[in-house]
């Protein structure tokens, strides 16, 4: 008999899920589409039967043990999806509720870059480390960070919110309603905004002045900049500032092993690295100097969100087992 | 049989140490001077002699269980004192040994930030909390902060240091050698650096200006600003600023129930506190805002440090005797 997690990433597009064993290996996936589904039980009415499909196609040897959700503003302490503004539904969806119905399987829940996090301390980059930040570099800013072995998750289950840290008083207005957080400069739309802001205050030449500016997207500077476009790298080495300075702080109050660069921007890899390694090198306090490793996701890419939600309910079953253990 | 732990502050000028009771009581205490030792073994001649002889004047029904140490640069992972700047002795000071040795007691070391922690973890304002934020504004800015119950020392036991994030891009000297750090703006130094810079820049009238600028403390701003002086309550405000956005950032990252303000600026109670809870509102991410509370330390003001060193001892004891149990 074979065991294995349910691993669901519920993002604004789509929602994927996968069967993936202790190790790490994704057994069976699918997904469907988030969007077009505005009525919460509609969409987790087609989810559930997409699930149970692939399900029922596997070696009927394998066992699921629990459910594991990651999902934009997801509440672990509640089991719930509050009030996400990039997804469909609004208020306070009870998502882990809906799944232990209708599977009669524990389910848990958390935001996505914990999720993450979760992912690269059982399967990725974090193997055998205690204490660690993952950031996620993507439309948005997010952050898992795990200290003493466990996620922040902090009084509420909000913790690790380094994306709305401000970096910079004053700043660029924030889609959050206050201005100047890290998410404007480091997401993929922050190095969109700095390509614009170099495009306009300077007269440097550059392919990205070839495309029309509502076109321009963190995938195009990413290859003009791999290409040797000097304006493409001046915009890297701007982020890499903002970024640099950002993580020596987040180091001065973690202090940890490693910082994970994971999502959509970090696909850049040393494009990125170096130049934030170096930032954040010069101005770290000097206990710390040297001794933080700058690290890219250790997952898989294409099932990276699956592998840290079915993590979450590894972490969590071996949690209950402990505890059911000790009170026995 | 009543039971205590050995509660010790080492600071820059005084070493304070007393016997604490399971309820926070200080029992007996003394101090010897730090500052007249270069030498750490006539140090902690002196400091075992005046233990020993304080101890045997008290209740031969006590038992000292263990030794807990609060130091500048405290290591708690290698029970060490390392390159404190603001100690006599150079280098790194096995200091959790020689206690473990002259006294035959289980010895913890760890800095005065995090000491403080503990204290108020046990005795004090953080009574059933498990993730709040202790930050000390004395000389120069420390902090404690605990997540999910236990301590942040995070990779190499230096985690938690709050005073030196950078809040200011070029901003004023540290003596740290970097530039902006809260410290610098924070401190009981920093607010006569403020005061300075609004004594020289603006001609309003005040009570400062009656001092000489070198005698300047952080004691007499406080006084004035009790007082009514304008001068000295925009000092008080430009800090709050400081302060306040800094604490907000802090909150979006570890998303504690409290923040607790402690050491000699901390005095000014209301004064301080009222201002920087305004300026942290109006910085946080929607999801927090309401929600952390501001408080002043709840440890007896003399012996602070001794508490909290003390109860180190205590929560150090409690897991030792918790893995012992796990493993018989």
């Amino acid at each position: 008999m074979k065991e294995v997690t349910l691993g669901v990433d519920i993002g604004g597009t789509n929602t994927a899920f996968g069967f993936v064993d202790r190790e790490g290996n994704c057994l069976a996936e699918g997904n469907i589409s988030t969007g077009k589904h505005k009525d919460i039980t509609l969409f987790f009415d087609e989810l559930t039967e997409k699930i149970k499909h692939v399900q029922h196609a596997m070696d009927k040897n394998i066992k699921v043990r629990g459910i594991g959700i990651g999902a934009p503003n997801g509440n672990y302490y509640h089991g719930t999806i509050e009030y996400a503004p990039n997804l469909p539904w609004k208020g306070v969806i009870a998502i882990s509720m809906l799944f232990k119905e209708r599977f009669d399987l524990p389910a848990y829940v958390t935001n996505d870059a914990n999720a993450a996090a979760i992912g690269e301390m059982l399967y990725g980059a974090a193997k055998q480390m205690k204490d660690f930040v993952l950031i996620t570099l993507g439309t948005g800013v997010g952050s898992g960070i795990v200290s003493n072995g466990q996620l922040i998750y902090g009084h509420d289950g909000f913790g690790g919110e380094l994306g709305h840290t401000i970096i910079e008083e004053n700043g660029r207005d924030c889609a959050c309603g206050r201005s100047g957080c890290l998410e404007t400069y480091a997401s993929a739309t922050g190095i969109v905004r700095t390509a614009t802001m170099k495009l306009e205050e300077t007269s440097q030449s550059s392919v990205l002045r070839e495309v029309e500016p509502a076109d321009l997207s963190g995938k195009m500077i990413t290859e003009a900049a791999l290409e040797g476009d000097a304006l493409a790298l001046d915009v890297f080495d701007y982020t890499a500032q903002k970024l640099g300075l950002s993580l020596a702080n987040t180091v001065a109050i973690t202090s940890p092993e490693a910082i994970i660069l994971f999502g959509g921007l970090a696909k850049a890899g040393n494009l990125l690295i170096h130049p934030v390694s170096k930032y954040m090198e010069a101005n770290l306090f000097s206990v710390f100097k040297g001794k933080v490793k700058l690290l890219s996701s250790g997952l898989q890419e294409q099932n990276a969100a699956i592998l840290g939600a079915s993590a979450l309910a590894w972490q969590e079953l071996k949690k209950e087992h402990y505890n059911a253990v000790q009170s026995s």
